[in-house]
């Protein structure tokens, strides 16, 4: 008899996205003539850049004729996009990654979500909160944790983000970890961690021999000289972290889809038995098997984003939701609201003053038609907090500040 | 401190396509005025047909301008895209198959090595022998198998496909299994199975309450009346069976990327307490946690595929294919190999008459310059058989026939 995995029945729904979805709908539907401004879900909005679209239209056509035509990709992804990664993303910035350690994909929430399948089910698991809700939930499902009561799992260790620490938690709170998701700039409180307290990070990983999942996905919008863009700048990371970055936010890729890992030779792992485990070696086993490339013509748009067009297009891309990121919190700041992030990221995370998250989320979308997204969503510790996403056209942000601060003053 | 998957210990390196390029490799440097004609891996060689090329810029030129801009996909792919599938590949078929059943991917490789996530860890599986790797590597990775001895994993179900059961066995040697990989048109071997046959399968699903996974990557290939395109062709499938799907060999996307699954509402399965388990539902928390959709222009490419255009112009492609196929089992029968597949496939498996494999790949290799694929490389039964693939100019297909008729006559 068929069995499934038992380990799902320990999910519990995230509505989050849908909760938010459902009362703009509704109050849409009561309200014909409201003008709904969207500031909840983080996704792109303005077109891809224009040397982006010329490279895809080149490799489109290369697929029309049998010369150039491109069948299944190399395992880890073509050669010239890996290459413009290692040159641009590492070398430029004198960061010691070798191009075989680098693994193209279709997306970074894949990848962070398939790495956990190369951990023993008895590792526990630490991840902050607010978190990004695929580190829990794909440990879930791999029955790395117990059930949900409360609104937290059993077995993780959760590691509280919130103003006594600036957002950043150090590694002291994650006593018993073997593994911990790490996001700078965060997703969803846009904190930012310094050289220093990733240095904590790295040190309390190899001491412990510890392992550390880097989601460096928002690494573009980093703007403050000496803040990490990879968790490689850290003297020993090379030992005990993996990282994983993106196109989707860096270039507005979100519905073009490619991604990147970087596992190093050197991270040290260990088999169940206590030999040593070669995580690279494992990680390319697991993607030449249930994995088969990203398509030729989105892999050529990517390197297009390397070009010095490309480059100088797609940081003014991030530049112009940057500028919509500091209206955002600098008139939410004037309002007497406690914001952080939106200087190195496009998520500005705001305290409601008291006030619990779905009851402010409902007032600014019955009195200033603004959706946001309810802190609570993504953890016990969001709770008194809103996420607004600085994804937007300029003049709809302008026009959401200017409603909510006639709601708020 | 961090623990690795043992379960990965268990794998055996899957040398086949590597050693196959490397005695090739070392045959042509050896011999650089030696032309190598490659019919061994199984990747399409025709460009994309026109109907696709221009749905692809249409969907390219969309991307670069903010009114018609697509950042992330709805979860299960874009409606107009499974509302294509839907009509063209089940209803004209008068195949019953809901639209919210069907979920678009990046690849079926990709699906069908995803898919075992919903399955317990104590399932057995049964797969046949020869078999695509994917099916074996995947559970082996999970935890379902003991160690490989002598080339067989302990704990699964090995199907003897060989010339005694036209290469198509029946459920009786799957005594024991909750699961069962079926492929038809098969790879490697070509074989195709016929509705009575796959009704004892359906049958045999049902009474024990047993999974089937139809890998149907191959369906575009069949052209001989009342062979089964779908799973669903079979009354009770519904109950029992989800089904892989590929736009790869359909299409020539093996560099496009795009697929899709069909995991029924009515499939009936089991959590581990015995409780009903919905499968479609856990499905769908797989892919909307783990899954980030498919690039928008691939699914203008895929839904290009289902005008009538794209059937007409892709139906000519797979044509040419077969054409291959059929002179290559024609010659190859001529000079006394018994060969099966090649009618309804693009592969054909060629009995060696007794020689091994490996022996009489490198006799072709040598003596004809021909590479090919040694069938002991998917498993021991196909050990005295080569996979030849019909993916390749039809000038190219004539030399190679030209070339081992002179060395085996």
């Amino acid at each position: 008899m068929f069995t499934a995995n038992g380990d799902y029945a320990n999910l519990k729904g995230n509505y989050l996205f849908y909760e938010v979805g459902k009362r703009a709908r509704a109050y849409a539907e009561a309200h014909p003539d409201a003008e709904l401004i969207r500031m909840g879900i983080g996704d792109v909005t303005q077109p891809l850049v224009p040397a982006v679209i010329s490279a895809m239209h080149r490799a489109v056509d290369e697929m029309s004729r049998a010369e150039t035509f491109h069948g299944y990709a190399p395992d880890f992804g073509y050669e010239f996009l890996r290459e413009a990664i290692h040159k641009r993303d590492y070398v430029s910035r004198g960061i010691d990654v070798s191009q075989d350690e680098i693994f193209v994909s279709d997306g970074a929430k894949c990848d962070v979500g398939n790495f956990q399948e190369l951990f023993s089910r008895s590792c526990r698991i630490a991840v902050l909160d607010p978190v990004y809700p695929v580190y829990v939930d794909t440990n879930v499902m791999a029955g790395r944790t117990g059930t949900n009561d409360g609104g937290r799992y059993a077995g993780l260790v959760y590691l509280t983000c919130d103003a006594s620490n600036g957002f950043v938690p150090g590694p002291e709170a994650a006593e018993g970890a073997d593994i911990v998701y790490l996001c700078y700039p965060n997703n969803p409180t846009g904190a930012v961690a310094t050289k220093e307290q990733l240095q904590k990070w790295v040190d309390w990983a190899n001491d412990r021999k510890s392992l550390i999942l880097f989601d460096a996905a928002y690494e573009a919008f980093i703007r403050t000289p000496g803040i990490p863009h990879s968790i490689y700048e850290i003297p020993g990371a090379r030992e005990c972290a993996v990282e994983f970055r993106s196109f989707s936010k860096t270039a507005g890729f979100t519905g073009t889809r490619c991604a990147y890992a970087v596992v190093p030779t050197s991270v040290r792992a260990w088999m169940p038995d206590g030999s040593p485990a070669d995580l690279r070696a494992m990680w390319t086993r697991r993607h030449t098997t249930k994995f088969n490339g990203v398509s030729y013509p989105v892999q050529r748009a990517a390197e297009a984003v390397y070009s010095p067009e490309g480059q100088a297009q797609t940081r003014a891309l991030v530049d112009g939701y940057l500028a919509n990121a500091a209206i955002i919190r600098e008139r939410l700041a004037a309002c007497g609201l406690r914001c952080i992030g939106g200087d190195n990221s496009p998520y500005i995370w705001v305290a409601t003053g008291g006030v619990d998250s779905w009851s402010f989320f409902d007032r600014l979308l019955r009195e200033a038609q603004v959706v946001t997204t309810p802190g609570s969503g993504f953890g016990r510790c969001g709770e008194g907090h809103i996420r607004i996403s600085a994804f937007n056209r300029s003049d709809r942000v302008i026009e959401a500040m200017d409603r909510i601060e006639k709601v708020l003053k």
